[in-house]
């Protein structure tokens, strides 16, 4: 299998991501976040670019069924139900409801996927399940977006982007491009601790320093979940998933 | 000094080009070439983005005076006078002359990094002459730009990169951006073998297999040339350089 990734999304094209399996990666906290609400029962996440679509749509739903969620410069948007911390994500607030969820990075790197076979949601919380899925389902070809951060690069989503191909290259023969190297030699840099590199990077740094530590906690717990989010036809459900050991297990 | 890198010119945006001084890193083969031409007494090199603008612009000039050289996909297109091959550019054919430069990555980057304060071209051959010119200009902000391939990312950028962050970083405090710091981790990485890398990256990988491995070699000798390249009003020439030690001496 041939994986491609993109360490930054203005590399997406059309060609790289049409028909194939895409995981999004996107550590600080999007996906993260998207992880936790699904594995405390959100029923689905609708992922919208704007704060604009975000409202108008959530004016058309029934009242009460569904939650505002996202941030814009790291923080909660006003009138919103909830941020973009996993901690929030609570099941006694999101148990069988909608979540309309819009990020700065995460959910404009899925708006850029469409035309994807599949788009897997994948953070270090749930690393080895969407590994185990894209082993599971055979995929041909896997791209790998780093969502990064205002259109630039991430150095944790490289990371855990790395951390991917390494557990999918376990289970078979694996053709890696330039990008996905890079990635598996970051990773191999800094898997002794993932807490230390989020507490390092520039966006890790920026959200400690308004007030969201704990978040970065959260985002570095290695396969602290087994759930796989994928995007389809605009919505982001749990897939389901046979039966298999988990990495940490 | 901050040091942004942009690992993909998907990444470029106005704001990290504007005012700043700009090393553009094409490896393969566009900046090693450049220098290679100017060091055999090229009087400049004008950079065009298409085969039309070179065609058109060399016939506008006085016959004799300016040669045609480029690439696509790799190969010298018809009719031009020069490839993309250092060892092209001898003194017997371009010193004295203009050449105008149309090739798939290098002039590429170069045209989206207009209003820069200063761009230098970048390459190993030239590596410790432009980190001494960046080092004695005393320049606040340094944005390093891979030019890559094809609008993607390319390791060998990324380590030449990371291996003029290591020599800038020895002469004055650096604050490194997560590109930069992705950079200089893979240099690390790289750095015992230039032209192993050269071998096993992608675009060499293609260079060699359609008969420039001859090429690789030239690309590989770190610090051969001591000459900086500076694009100024759309026109390469040699900067001035003040008397120094390289780092080979």
């Amino acid at each position: 299998m041939r994986i491609e990734t993109l360490l930054a999304p203005g590399e997406i094209e059309e060609g790289l991501v049409k028909s194939k399996t895409v995981a999004i990666v996107d550590v600080l906290r999007a996906c993260t976040t998207i992880a936790f609400a699904m594995s405390h029962g959100c029923e689905r996440i609708i992922p919208v670019e704007t704060v604009e679509a975000a409202t108008k749509l959530a004016s058309s739903l029934e009242r009460g069924s569904a939650l505002l969620g996202g941030e814009r410069e790291g923080k909660r948007l006003d009138g919103f139900d909830l941020g973009n911390s996993p901690g929030e994500y609570t099941a006694d607030l999101v148990k069988g409801k909608t979540v309309i969820l819009t990020t700065s990075n995460g959910t404009k790197a899925i708006t850029l996927s469409q035309g994807a076979k599949e788009i897997l949601i994948t953070s270090f919380v749930n690393l080895s399940a969407v590994a185990r899925y894209i082993s599971a389902h055979g995929c041909k070809g896997l791209t790998v977006i780093c969502a990064g951060k205002d259109n630039r690069f991430a150095l944790e989503d490289a990371v855990c982007a790395g951390m991917l191909i390494n557990e999918v290259c376990k289970t078979g023969e694996c053709e890696l491009a330039d990008g996905s190297q890079a990635a598996l030699s970051l990773y191999r840099l800094h898997e002794s601790s993932i807490l230390d590199l989020l507490r390092s990077c520039e966006h890790g740094k920026y959200l400690a320093g308004i007030g969201f530590e704990n978040d970065l906690k959260a985002c570095a717990r290695v396969d602290y979940l087994k759930i796989v989010p994928v995007v389809k036809d605009g919505r982001i459900t749990a897939a389901k998933l046979g039966r298999g050991r988990s990495r940490s297990s």
